[in-house]
Parts: C-alpha cells; structure tokens; sequence
C-alpha cells in the first residue's frame, strides 16, 4: 500500500503498517543480505545466524538506515547492505548478552546459548561482529566505520557497566541512563547517522538524526522497561517481571526503590535477582510499582525522549519519510509489545 | 646490545635475546600503546586487560609487525600502534576462549573468566575488539582494514570448526590443519601484512611475508601441541597432557590415532576429555606417543613449515631485519616453552 504523500505529512499519523509498507521491497533486500553473509563452509554458523535472525526481531535498526537515508534523499544501493550490517551487530550483541546474562529465553524463543551452548554463542558472536567490520570495510566509507567503531567501542562499555550494575539496588537514574544510551541508544543513533552519510546532507541535518537516533533508543529501552511489567504473558513471548527475576535494575524499579519506605525498599532488594519469585511476591511489588507511579514516571521519561527526537527533525522539509521517522517514534512509545 | 650487521646475516643465527633487544625500543612502546588504548571510564576494563596482557605473553605478534616493518624500510610511527592492535586482536580472542574452554588456568595464572566470570570475559573481549578496529580506523589504512577483517572473521570460523570438532577422534589431519590456520597462522600472517603495507613494498614481498606469517604460524601451534606432551610441568605454567584432560585432538594426538591398533586407539578415546585422567593413564598415551613416534613426526611437520617460511624471505636482501625473523623462526621451532 502506498500513502499519500500529503495525508501523511498533515496528519503524522502514519501506522507502523503502513511505515514497514513504505520500505518493504528495501526491507525484503535486507533479509537476503542477512542469507548472503551468513554465507559460510561452516553450518552451524548459518543456522545459529538464521535461528536468532529469524525469531521475530522488528528490524527497528534497518528501519531507521532506510527511512534516513531514504530523507537524506539517498539515491544509491548502499543502504541496504548497511541495513543489514547495523542488524548483524545487533544480532552479535543478543548472543553475548545472553551468555552474560545466562538468558535461557529470547523472544519467546529458547535462547541460541540453550540450544548450542555459551561457546558457540560467543563464537558466531565474533563471527557476526568480525564480518560486519568486513563488510563496512568492502563499501570503504571511512566517516561510517568511525561512528560504527567508536559505537561499538561504547556499546560494550556499557553492557560491562551493566554487568557491574547487575543486582545492585543502589544504581542511581543517571547511570542507569548512561548504560542505556550506550547499550541501546547508541547504535540507534549510528543507524540514522549512517542515513545522513550516504545522503552527504549538512553537518545540522547528521547532527539531527543522531540525536533523533539517541532519544528514540532511550526511548525505546524505557518503554520496554515498563511493558515488562505491564505486558500479559502471551504477548511476544514475555513475561511480566522477567527482568526483576534476573536481577535487572530497571527504570520503573529504581523509581520505586527511591521512593519506597524503608520496609518496603528492604522487601523489594531481598526479591531482586530471586530465580524463585514466585506469584504472591512479584505481584506485591507490581502492587507498590502501582502505589508510586514507577511506570507512570517511566512512561513520562519516555514521553520526553520522543519529544526531543520528533523536535530534532524540524531541520528537515516534509516528507513523506519524515512522517514516517515521525509516525515510528508514536509507535516507539505507544507499542504494546 | 647491538648486533654486527655482517655476523647476523652471515651465521643466521642471532639468539632469541638479540631480537628482542633489536625491537626492545619499539616494544617500550607497544606496552605503552596498551595501557593508552586500555584507558576506560570503566575500571574493570583496564584491570581484566592488564591482568592479561601482563600475563607473561611473548608478544610475538607485535614482534612480527615491528620487525616486519623494519624489514620493508618503513621509517614512520605507525608500526608501533599497529603491533599493540594485533596483540589486542590477540588478547580478545584469549578471553573469548578461556569462556570457550571453560578454562580455569591461562599461561600458569588463574584464567580471567575463573576470576571475573564469564560474562565480563566475553565483554572485554568485545571491548578489546572494538577498540582495535576503532583505532585501526583511526589510522585509515584501507588495505590494513582489510587484511585484519578478513583475519578476524576467518579466525572466528576457525575456533567454531575448533568447537565442532573437539572431543571428535576422527578429526582429519587436513581439518586439524585448516583449523590451525585460521585460528593461529592467519593473525601472524596479517602481523606481516601489516609491516609489507606500511612499507610499501612490491605485491610480491607482500605475498612473501604473507607466506612467512602464515608458515610460522602453523609451526609455532604445531610445536606447541608438542610441548603439551613433552614440556615439564614448571616450565611457562604448563602441565604435560592438559590438552588431552581438555578433549583437544592436536597433531600428535591425530598422528597416534591413526597409527595404533584398534584396542589402544579405543583406549586413547576412551580418555579423551577425561577431567580425572590419573598419572598412570596419561603414562600410557605418551608412552604410545613414543612408541609410534607421534611427537617426531609433529615436529618433522613444523620443521617443514619452518623452513618454507624461512625459504619465503630468499626475496628480501640481506639484512639485519631478514636474520633477525630467521633467527625467530628457529626459535620457534627450538623453544622449550
């Protein structure tokens, strides 16, 4: 389906149907680079690379490098395979994210460490991060490896303070933001930047889509902090409560652990990282998330990033790809899943 | 001490200590590279990298860019950061394999991940990575980018065909081998890459040291794999049999399988990977080793990689440089650790 052009820059009020519409032959391009470079003599690589590929991941990274650059008014092929690179990498971080975090779940899914053990998750890993450098490197454009490199550079700077974070109820708001925006935030921001690259715009524009990258990551994890405890149980594979089951200190529960009383604080720490949570407690501290507006508060965070991101492309004329950048970040905060 | 130009080309055979005091300048600075390129806001980045780095490796890798640069004339600094990339490149891929292993012990130290955990193995390693493709690129040298990229992913394929087939008794000398060059010989052969390109040298000595790095490699790991039955247990950390504790099939180990008779091989699977192999059992397999002469002939191997890498410089003039990666690779051959 294609969307008028001016209905959807008046209204911004573009479906993420009718966004996924807009870039679906590119998108489709994607998935058959995905088959291309995973290409390899050695099996498991491909049917590791395709299992976690194709387990329902929202493709949100190639999203954001062909609307942007499809806005920079990028005529070229290039994005596509930067697309699927930006995906690659991603891919490489779920699979050692989930050897640290000893995650036997992913979207629903066994987790790829479950089914092949923490080596060959490590390994295909590797794989996936050595032949996304491999690949950038073949398309030569070197203001593109800077920001992938330094990305990941960050990106695993953060996952180590997340690591020594785990578990620890004293994590302030502002580190816990800090590891978001490396761990998340950041290569969002590089999937946008690259956009603005391949389209050579201005100095403002690049610097417009990265902060339109950054808050619509921040975003995004906060908004997946919250569903995790509000979703019900069938939606995408997740459970309410996960995270505090794995001891993951989230935005909602540094909310509640600063603002809790002391009685409540010292229940709600003895439940953190407790793999034997069982009903009754989880849905006391869903109870005291409710009391002090943990989610709400999450939620208004969320909002502010979303503001900032949709006020970061005033330096672009409409489009129908801007009310698509636009009509994405709506759904970043309004998602259910 | 300063090395007679004309004694070292005419005898070839400069003593390890000599080419290390050839390069000791150089190698000042690589170590100060590390401790630079380590900086972090995250402590237990430096801490786990210098733990590592500081763990008695022999900084081969970085030998090899140095000297291979000085080999081709290359007057400029580069050589210096490069030679610290590599041995970062290096140490990423030790702590992705001790998680790999499930090591407890590294070059006679308590291995990384027995300290820190797995998790923050697998990060580091990331970091470590990432950061050396970022200050590789910082540097730009497309050619360079290339060369380590393809190392890296093919390194990655190799430790999975390495994971693949452990434990497995029927593994081929061929498979044996392809896995030896990808997980080992490749990284030494880019090390010499690197001093070629820097120095700008004709395609033809590229592909001369290429050959070098890749041949020295392969002997380096099959002397290695003799040592693991031949060294004593005081020497480098190491004690006799652990790769045969650790389900790792080497050269001498596939040279044994194919040549004894059915009742012994059966016995030597049956020991494979065995965590409580006693004294008396590991007896009887080097005592088969022996018997079938399974280290001799390793050794003649490695004896024939040392000396087509060796043959592979008969392109360079005679130099102090050329004598001293001679002079190595019969150290390599001849080292007891």
């Amino acid at each position: 389906m294609r969307i008028s052009y001016k209905k959807a820059t008046n209204t911004e009020t573009v479906t993420i149907q009718q966004i996924y519409d807009l870039i679906k032959d590119d998108l489709k391009k994607v998935e058959s680079e995905f088959k291309k470079n995973l290409h390899s003599n050695i099996f498991l690589i491909r049917k590791m690379g395709e299992y976690i590929l194709g387990s329902g991941g929202k493709r949100i990274r190639p999203l954001l490098v062909l609307l942007s650059s499809k806005l920079c008014n990028y005529k070229g092929e290039s994005h596509v395979p930067f697309a699927s690179i930006v995906e690659f990498i991603h891919t490489a971080t779920l699979l050692h994210d989930d050897v640290v975090d000893e995650a036997d779940m992913r979207r629903g899914n066994i987790s790829a460490n479950e089914v092949w053990g923490n080596g060959a998750s490590v390994l295909v890993g590797d794989f996936l991060y050595s032949k996304s450098f491999y690949l950038m490197i073949e398309h030569g454009d070197m203001e593109i490896l800077r920001v992938i490199s330094k990305t990941t550079t960050q990106m695993s700077e953060g996952e180590i303070l997340q690591l020594l974070k785990s578990n620890d109820p004293d994590t302030t708001e502002d580190e816990y933001l800090e590891i978001l925006k490396s761990k998340t935030a950041m290569l969002m921001s590089a999937a946008c930047q690259i956009g603005a690259i391949l389209g050579r715009v201005s100095k403002e524009k690049k610097e417009a889509l990265a902060r339109f990258g950054l808050n619509i990551g921040m975003s995004f994890q906060l908004t997946d902090d919250c569903l995790d405890y509000t979703s019900s149980n069938d939606e995408f594979g997740k459970t309410v409560g996960n995270d505090l089951k794995e001891g993951k200190i989230t935005m909602p529960l540094i909310h509640l652990l600063r603002n809790s009383t002391p009685d409540e604080k010292e229940n709600v720490i003895k439940m953190i990282g407790s793999h034997e949570l069982d009903e009754e407690k989880l849905i006391s501290v869903i109870d005291m998330i409710n009391k002090y507006g943990s989610v709400e508060y999450t939620m208004a965070k969320a909002k502010r990033y979303i503001d900032e991101a949709k006020s970061s492309l005033d330096i672009f004329e409409p489009s129908l790809e801007k009310s698509a950048l636009l009509g994405f970040s709506e759904y970043v905060f309004e998602r259910r899943f």
